[in-house]
């Protein structure tokens, strides 16, 4: 999964109906920072993010699992909103043989 | 899912039995400000999007969703027209513990 | 899908027995403009492409569509060759409201 | 499989009901030589590492089938925890014809 | 499908129940002229490879589907040895209309 902010949203008639009612956020990958980092992309949504919250989201089929037994054709959505992020400093290095 | 601008198409006599009949657009990716951005891509289209619109597209097995029952091999499909796109300034980093 | 070129192939006798008889191809991706384009990869092949010609292939678990109901463990597969590419100039951008 | 160092963890309240209970780390994926490379993931959880371990993690709806039969959607996940990385160095190349 | 060089193997004691037995390997991906180029990944192996061979691997689902029925989660897996690769130069562009 990958953290992103949600960045606005895409408004769409002609589309397949299996897509009818479902919204379409634009997010923006952000690092665990929270500073943006790569190409926004379209998600479905299944936890009602609201603009400007920050959420992690995922890729692939799987994306289509929290709409199941319907098989719609979506490919990325956010399936949480983020509370906190809990970092921890690098640690040494495992030994090597 | 990703936004896209239509920017042509392909015509292919040999290929696979089940893609016969499908257009294959070749499809320009943009970002949310319209502009191109990375590399062009072709997809099947289940929308009748025409040249120079802007739809959005998906990557993987659930592109292949829209043709259920029939398992085509396709792999990038056009699933919807935009009409508009609503952007959000960035908001405030969320608290980090 | 993605356009390619036929750039060469590959010899195997060592590998999984699913992927006997199997033709590997190494397809170098190309822009619609037919230049070269990113690193090659090995596609398997259901059209008899011939070395040099332009073809679409596919990625992802949709490659194996055509040899179902076999489940080959391949995941790039040449599905259509090239006949003719029609590019549309860049339309004006939609209204971002 | 990709090699990774857990950085740290996610907390979320809102979240798609199958996620409950489900451990989220953040995951800086590592060289084999332990060096840190490219963009931190977020993964699912099924080795219980600790902050700091070497692990390595997979990407695709494989990731969700230490989960089975529950579709959860996940699309990366921590399969295993370090011991130790043995590297050979580069052969000479093979015979090109 | 990628080309890649055996470059080493890993060592883990903590994993998934179904990778138990699995032998983890260090893949260097090359191009067709057996150059180095790119991230090393971790794969599966259902070829017995041996350190410094040149192979050929793949990623995604199809990568499981050598330990069908088995669901194991994996993500890449080698499938074939290179005996010999065969480049052929360049093609004349396909007339563009």
């Amino acid at each position: 999964m990958y953290l992103g902010r949600v960045a606005g949203c895409v408004w769409a008639t002609a589309k397949d109906p299996s897509l009818a009612g479902q919204r379409i956020l634009i997010i923006q990958p952000v690092t665990p920072e929270f500073r943006d980092s790569g190409k926004p992309v379209l998600c479905a949504d299944c936890t009602s993010a609201g603009a400007g919250e920050f959420v992690y989201w995922l890729r692939g089929k799987e994306a289509s699992f929290p709409f199941l037994p319907q098989d719609v054709p979506i490919d990325t959505c956010v399936v949480g909103i983020i509370d906190s992020i809990h970092l921890k400093p690098a640690a040494k290095p495992a030994k090597k043989r």
